[in-house]
């Protein structure tokens, strides 16, 4: 086993969900990790204000189709986590106190995370909580300027597809949590490990985290 | 307005949940088509046996990670669909009841469908329902053989991301069903559309339906 996972057995995974988070945020990488949990002795704990299920419906666009998924825990019962998955999204900028509430979940439980994975606009919500100070990270790129405004003490990298510092893993807008999160797996439980996951999937990885057409697209 | 969608304003999209669905067969497709739906009126039932949350525990896998998703209609009380997406994953072999009852939905609805998109196994369910019959279809990779027994009928492709046969679309494994999704909107909505929600969740889309490197990775 991979040292940096010696220290807990099961792996104990968390996701935030909060109203408009989008929803392939949350189900690229939870795809990714339910597949290695066939594998791998794992955990997860899905993580919110209440046990009420939270949708994807997203400020501004009330007559959007959406979805909803069903919490496991709420922030004042999380278990202890080893990684913690933040998705983005709409909901990321609205003034929904749900908002607040993950953000100060996400300062208090950051010391004892091995590993902190964002996707999205979830970087954002992690550059609020102040657990990216003095890091490289990156999110999504059509809003570049409105997430990098919310931290000044954050070394955004425009150009990539993810960046990693530290235990820190961040990733440009929605599906590129699939490739941060094959990363990831590929870091923790071994290359073979993450291409099993990936062919299982049929998904056609980018493995060069600064392959990034966005960031240009985008005039960044 | 394309002429596909002329007759009938709002777009009623329709998926199926099962126990054991795979997460990213229901929510690459349904990412693609929520922010769709910020800019066209459509409206999705999410349809199940009951309104209890469905869960993607699979069958042979106790002790994997799961998630659960809210239905919003059972196959008894499902409103009129123009679209229907039918997902796949282990669940789809299983001898849970909710299986014959999703495959005689798909049969009984079928027929007043403008769009059927099956993803990954789901084609299996499709198949089994007797819609497929005399087209041309795909379907997994890895799990070729198995599905493919299920219907002698079916003319199947076995080198292809996705298949488009008439109006029935349906797609190689699991992410495969991003790249339906966008190539449906692309031909439903126009090329723009479909760009534009490629670049939104920053998708670098496979456009050639015959780029399939899991059928050779497979041997098939």
């Amino acid at each position: 086993m991979p040292e940096s996972l010696a220290k807990s057995t099961p792996l104990r995974a968390g996701v935030i969900l909060f109203p408009g988070f989008q929803a392939l945020d949350v189900f690229g990488p939870l795809d990714c990790l339910n597949v290695l949990s066939r594998n791998h002795d794992m955990t997860l704990a899905i993580i919110s204000s209440t046990l009420e299920p939270v949708s994807t419906e997203s400020p501004g666009f009330p007559n959007a189709i959406s979805q909803s998924v069903v919490p496991t825990h709420t922030f004042a019962t999380a278990p202890a986590l080893d990684l913690l998955l933040v998705p983005g999204g709409l909901g990321t900028r609205s003034t929904n106190p749900v908002i607040e509430e993950a953000i100060s979940f996400i300062r208090d439980v950051y010391p004892q995370l091995s590993h902190l994975i964002t996707v999205c606009t979830g970087s954002g919500l992690a550059a609020r909580a102040g657990v990216l100070d003095g890091k490289r990270a990156t999110s999504n790129k059509l809003v570049w300027a409105e997430i990098t405004a919310m931290s000044t003490s954050v070394d955004w990298v425009p150009h990539a597809r993810w960046v990693v510092d530290g235990n820190v893993w961040t990733s440009s807008g929605v599906s590129a949590g699939i490739d941060v999160t094959l990363a990831w797996i590929e870091k923790t439980f071994g290359s073979e490990e993450a291409s099993r996951i990936a062919n299982r999937i049929e998904y056609i990885r980018h493995e060069d985290p600064s392959d990034d057409p966005f960031a240009k697209m985008y005039g960044l």
